[in-house]
């Protein structure tokens, strides 16, 4: 629905937090309960199997399961209900044994996040790419450094890039350090449904997602939540860090920069806007006012009354437009024209120190290259 | 794309800020800049019509042109190159005439909000009469007021809905307040492609629009868009208030109030969740979060490079959660079943003093009435 | 406390939001509502003066009344004490009569938000003034129009101070439009401790305040302080706007103005930093940040457990920065060299047209002229 | 100045983050930089002695240099000229070297940070050792689980205070893994005016100091301060859980916890409210304010111009709200009574079964003596 999604968000980031993904990450994890529980020895193979043909989403209207959801609040209650009719039987008993909506949405929010993470991990490893390729090219280019905007004294365009290459790779980092933990708990975060056996279905439930086994059900501590909320949030920080730094290094007046393939002006055929930059910079705004909403973590009881709620599409919408602000500067710095000749014109002319502004240079590219290693 | 807008948005609210509605709203743009131009006498009138036949948004893949607006920053380029494509011949070269992409967008973004919002007056003129319908029935119907979830002294049921009502017929208020002036300044704000008859141009343009024509551009100066925002973000608080209230009243040791339909739980087939009023307080911190990116009002120089842009979906998402925000509230208080013996109840025996709230009930009937008039 | 109030805030406004004013203003209250009390018949004459003689702030420790209010959630609790023991006697038992803490909480914060107002309302006046005077003086001085940063086409420099004074006056408006209630509802918002006489009571506690006076109590209908709120942050967005230009203008490279006692450098002692207009965008972040805590109505039931506490140091910090931002756009404005050589050597040789620019100073100026009448 | 600290903030937390804190911190930079200096060779052993000794913040008026630090935009250029003169000679010249003022204040700020987060861990150690004995005590009381505020089946107190301590643990282990680098790159991030040796003496500066060496200046890469933010942020959420928790569970009708020492009300005497629960909460939300001040990574060039002046009050709050948040959570269960026969009084006769709660307090129990390790 929001207009402006194909404009800020690459295809592969829309895809990757679609209701057709939420379907498919829904699915898995009614799925894997059911494996899990056919492992553990709570539900029959036979009902087990039956369930897991079912949870094939093409069978499902990804539209209407999300608009039948506004009764009961979630899309996981109409979901269980056609699941349920489709297995049929006395199988049907056992799908969604043991679990509560929650868990499955839960659970599909760390499916979604981990796929679309590992998205964001690649476009960031294309951006620490661009910036190491700068960093290196431009390891001498003597430019003005700027403080409050004001010329202060020289350093090297490839050391500003190692500064950017630096945040992309801490935010790289922090991607990289996100747990995925399985939810499952039932209605109250007691198993009490699962019996006894309940700790072992959540193990081998985590175990078939491959997500991390939490040592508590998390419902209602959002931990999970608000550390990958932490981590989008950095990753569209440095690159708006990125995308800022060159619109104002592509300013006409200063013109150390320019993007190799301007966007275009209805008004003036001429200009060639740092299109690019500029779209990092929105994204990231984006980003930050969703990840304001993954920070609260003030749920009630065992089960939150709204905030839980808001999660869903702040989830997603910080997703997506972290891959749209992490794409936009890589496209930028990619595709960006770099004009030492003018660096130099804009420099006094007896400044010629740039101090260790190399050094930092071959720092920053040692730890770029240990981090691919 | 966000996965869950079909759950929490209502369908007319999310057709409001659609692509399509945007789409809609440009053309409508250009077309009255045509017609405005012919008036003006700066445009022949064959040419402004030939510009008008082809601004019929049939004629245009609205998804095509997100997608190629990334190129270029914006849906505007695009589509402009498309609506000259189709116009033809000499009258091509007055499509757009005078304006800059922003001209556009902005007036399509006034365009966009003033349906939206004359939508979200009808849901809280809606909730407005459920609030009032409960003041006025319980007028006396005494219930514990609750300080810091204490028990405090009693009130009236009816004062608590009067209150509801206060705040809505406040939020209503802020709504109706709202300007939507029509932008137009060209490359820079000031008209210059269109000579001396621009200011004419502009007055024209606004009229055909039925926008407030601004004494300057506004580009620049976001004025309009954080009003707009900030009667969003009053429209969501009121409904969440009610919301907040709802729940709490509603839980089960209380059960003053109940959902005549609530949700459904997969786990838990006797619940009756209060959905709506969960659905409210939902929405509310979504369009929160993004009225936070609409009072950003630090645009550089004659065009933001960044906070302009994420303006759009904030501003799409903000107006259709609202909408998802009070028609919430708005079907919770519908829905809503009152137990007026289980207040007395929950109230101690000696407790019969509701001093002035059935005065204040009847103050905020009376403006009730009056607001209708 | 915060280290950098100093720095950052005037001292009229951090005396405007100190302990000291809202001691003041607690007292004012509770005078009234004696003075109310006496007016309308249910308090003694006598005991009236005796509680008036009582709220002068400087029998009370300011720091003690909140170091003691710790325990009770609020600084109102121990005053009431104090006051009851200063007064003594039978007087002592219709000090505070009807009334809550947040009854003399939130009138107090009427009180201070229309002092800190008007202070703000004088920055906003002399900002405008600053605006309109480079308006005037630069009506003809082209400049380049900047999008996204690049050059455009030209304007004046006296219509991008026409912009800017726009928005000023429409901040200035917000201001000047704002209602202050005062609040009084007793315990439960019914005034049940103060029987039928109750409403007059209210009306003439207003009177005596010279607050508005309201309709109903609005201790949980968060409205006014959501309208102060948005007022402060358009009164902050307009001045970082001017900053940001500011700061961007006077970049080495393009040296269009220049502050005339720019900030000192540690490191370089021959810079001169754009230090005010710095200092505007610093302090409309903070006045953001504390916007969004004054935004959200979900305050629960009779008295909010949270939504509201935060309220108070959020509107004090909101207030005093949102004079540190126009304090210092003013003051960025009244001390700017501005280079109309330099603007005239960085547009290109053949750039002359300015279109409309000067008519919308005029228009601007008009409005201004009249907005002071 | 803020009011309300006092209240909200204990007076360790408020002393950590004052100005005098800020000043010896500033001068432990100062001092840590001359001695780095001397040990490297690039200032005589004498004038570091002589820098050191008027390194004594008791010598500095530390009102006046936040006052006159408002004309350079930054409280270090007046505290250098002070330590300048009083150094006096010589070794004045040696003053700084090498260093710009973001050195000093961001070093500052990490100081300030990591005293103040020691102070917090202290506080989350006191929470979760709280949470832990509740747990413990009641493992087996069982209490009906909550969802969307609706009872659900039973769990046990035991468990949902395990669910608290999980939160806490996760906080704690967040705060743990801070980092608090050294900031010196001098006036453009390249250490030109130290020569080759400014490596070694950045070393040397963060070995002086036992922060970490950063690899790189981090002047505009935000990073460690946005992970800072992360952690307070989280911190103050479990402590708004809690207290969300708590003011829930003390309701009048449910009464399954109460205060033992409740706040007074000034119009009810016999109320008992939920105070320390209600602090957690209102804290909680200031810092989250707070917070996304601090996760604007949008830092121009090499120093930015406002969004890095707008870290230091929002830092310095965030720092003193979170432990407010903390301390309050700690207080509230502390002071806690807990009332097993009003849970049980609260569940349906015939619900016993609290499943597999007792193993997941043994998990969180086992988790919480291993952190102690």
């Amino acid at each position: 629905m929001t207009a402006f999604e194909r404009l800020f968000v690459p295809d592969a980031f829309r895809d990757a937090v679609a209701e057709r993904a939420w379907l498919d990450a829904m699915l898995d994890a009614e799925r894997a309960l059911a494996n899990a529980g056919s492992l553990v020895g709570v539900i029959p193979a036979a009902a087990a199997a039956a369930i897991a043909e079912q949870c094939d989403p093409s069978l499902y209207d990804a539209d209407a399961l999300w608009e039948e959801g506004r009764a009961a609040g979630n899309p996981v209650e109409p979901l269980v209900r056609g699941l349920r009719e489709r297995v049929g039987g006395e199988a049907a008993s056992y799908v969604h044994l043991g679990a509560t909506s929650q868990d499955v949405l839960d659970t599909a929010a760390m499916l979604v996040s981990r796929s679309t993470a590992a998205l964001l991990a690649g476009e960031l490893d294309g951006l620490a790419a661009a910036c190491a390729g700068l960093a290196r090219e431009h390891r001498s280019t003597a430019i003005s450094a700027r403080t409050l905007l004001q010329q202060a004294v020289p350093t090297t365009f490839g050391a500003k890039a190692a500064g950017w290459l630096g945040g992309v790779l801490d935010a790289r980092a922090l991607l990289e350090a996100l747990r995925f933990p399985a939810q499952l708990g039932g209605a109250a975060g007691t198993l009490a449904a699962l019996g006894p056996p309940g700790l072992e279905v959540l193990a081998a439930y985590a175990a078939e997602l491959e997500l991390e086994e939490p040592a508590l059900p998390w419902h209602a501590d959002r931990g999970p939540v608000a550390a990958i909320g932490a981590a989008l949030g950095r990753a569209a920080a440095v690159s708006a860090k990125i995308g800022a730094d060159v619109v104002l290094l592509a300013q006409t007046e200063i013109g150390e920069v320019s993007p190799r393939e301007g966007g275009r002006s209805t008004a003036m055929p001429h200009k060639r806007n740092p299109v690019h930059a500029v779209l990092a910079r929105a994204c990231a705004r984006i980003v930050r006012a969703n990840v304001a909403v993954l920070s609260d973590g003030e749920h009630e009881h065992e089960r939150a009354a709204g905030a839980w709620h808001a999660e869903w599409p702040a989830l997603s919408t910080a997703l997506a437009y972290a891959g749209g602000s992490a794409a936009a500067a890589r496209a930028c710095l990619e595709g960006l024209d770099v004009h030492p000749e003018r660096m130099r014109a804009n420099l006094a002319e007896d400044e010629r120190d740039v101090g260790s502004a190399e050094s930092f240079v071959d720092r920053a590219l040692a730890r770029y290259e240990s981090s691919r290693e």
